[in-house]
């Protein structure tokens, strides 16, 4: 059943205790800028560094002891991954992640530093999707979706429910947009927290699919995975979709030297850390100001993995 | 007149409308590294990036109304400088920055923003000290300097008294060490703070003259200026340098290499941007963590000022 503030709340009761409440960033240069008031829910300094701890959390925490002794299961090689080995882990059952064999070794060790079990398959979908397939049958494990469960998107919806608590009178909202969990639970806790209920989110160009399926009424499947914002790479699915196309107010697309860029702002003014896919909603604030001048808006800022090595803009 | 503890605490009633209130972060990931309880002050969040906002405030704001009329004056092409001149924006009074011709662009600029007076010179010390001279003989203005100043050392002191009000029962701080105002400042105030006032300071070996004047009890001039840690380049003052051989508990110095994966540990972990000398406190306790086993352990994190295309770890 698709979420409601209620469900979200009940969410945020079974996970509090395994997610960090984290802080709320301002930043005066950032406001003068724009002429507006923001703040950075800072979703980077989230366990495993991204928002995706909250909704794995309420997924394992929402299974029955019957299920949840036969462990969970993803196939994944981001941070979905390791939010589901580490939520796992606190509910003491076992995680299977089946991941590509060319995976970085840091992912593979981060996954299986918190106890999960690796199941290298090849790189492609169908590999992952077979491999997925085959764990499941043989272990009875729950699949949970990195986004398209509605456990999962009330999970991602209490970022937003702590951001309403913590600063009042929130004007608008923006997130990122990939496969729609975030954008999802945050429209959902916006429909009750926020007065005009008013949720923005940030998309790539080169990742359009999300602005295109609100556009043509129907999902459009992911473009080549070419975007800096690789966590943005993913189609909507079924069950994120409707909430999207129902309430999101505008999904504002941004280049890839918008979001560097925005991404390099965020760095040397604020002194944080954060992914490319978490710069995107401040790049489409930075690129559309004149819908934000004199707001309260909260931007989610979803995580902070990155590869040190390989910053965008050397 | 050296500063109290009483000095600090005014010292931070005068300065705290123009300060950040710095969070304190945790990382449960280092305290399991090194078996203890650790807690980072952030003066990388601090105005202008560094904790050196702290002591030119008091500084300025410490001045007669007949001084500060006349403006206040520095060599600095560093975060003293930017703190400085933000320092007397606020107080509505001028600031003369003396600044080496070479002085990369952004730091010109940042110094000028606050609408400091910037005056160009060579870039030897002669040749930035005799700037100062004349722009104070011609102006009259009040010469700030960096760290050999009590007002400062008690302004920078009150990162500490913030800290110990925050966190109870630290038994252990420790600070990066190089002209030692934050040094300085930090013992005073962990005389009356902590029960056994212990403080240690992490040094550079390649710049490791505040070790070497403790041990042969009097200043050693400054090393070559190679350090990565280049907050940490100066030597110490006769202000500062007494304070430090009567209080300090020991001054352990570490490598390029330590400071530098030191601070790719806490860019990764913790999510945050800091800078070389901001490291290097933590890079000590990683080197001699026996002595800091089961102790809750205070580490100021002085500044997060770095240029983003110049990674040490690139």
């Amino acid at each position: 059943m698709e979420p409601t503030i209620q469900t979200i709340k009940e969410a945020h009761s079974r996970i509090k205790s395994y997610i960090h409440k984290t802080p709320v960033l301002t930043c005066k240069t950032f406001d003068q800028l724009i002429n507006a008031e923001l703040f950075f829910k800072c979703e980077n300094f989230q366990k495993v560094g991204a928002f995706k701890m909250r909704g794995a959390a309420n997924a394992v925490f929402s299974l029955t002891e019957e299920e949840a002794q036969k462990g969970v299961a993803s196939h994944s090689s981001g941070n979905h991954a390791a939010a589901l080995a580490l939520a796992a882990h606190h509910r003491g059952i076992k995680a299977y992640i089946v991941m590509p064999k060319n995976s970085p070794k840091i992912k593979k060790d981060a996954v299986a530093g918190y106890g999960a079990e690796i199941i290298l398959c090849d790189s492609t979908l169908s590999a992952r999707e077979a491999g997925l397939d085959e764990v499941v049958q043989k272990t009875g494990a729950t699949f949970i979706h990195p986004y398209n469960d509605y456990h999962v998107i009330a999970g991602q919806g209490t970022a937003a429910l702590e951001l309403c608590n913590e600063v009042n009178n929130l004007d608008v909202l923006i997130t990122p947009v990939g496969g729609g969990g975030l954008l999802s639970g945050t429209l959902i806790a916006a429909q009750s927290l926020l007065s005009d209920a008013s949720v923005f989110a940030g998309e790539p160009f080169l990742a359009d699919d999300a602005w295109q399926s609100v556009q043509t009424g129907n999902i459009v499947p992911p473009k080549p995975p070419i975007t800096v914002a690789d966590g943005l790479r993913t189609a909507l699915g079924n069950k994120t979709f409707p909430i999207i196309k129902n309430y999101v107010q505008e999904i504002i697309r941004v280049s890839e030297e918008e979001i560097v860029s925005a991404m390099h702002l965020i760095w040397e003014r604020m002194k944080i850390v954060i992914e490319p896919s978490a710069a995107v909603p401040f790049a489409a604030v930075l690129s559309r100001k004149e819908l934000f001048i004199n707001k309260r808006v909260g931007i989610i800022l979803s995580g902070g993995n990155v590869d040190l090595l390989k910053l965008p803009w050397l």
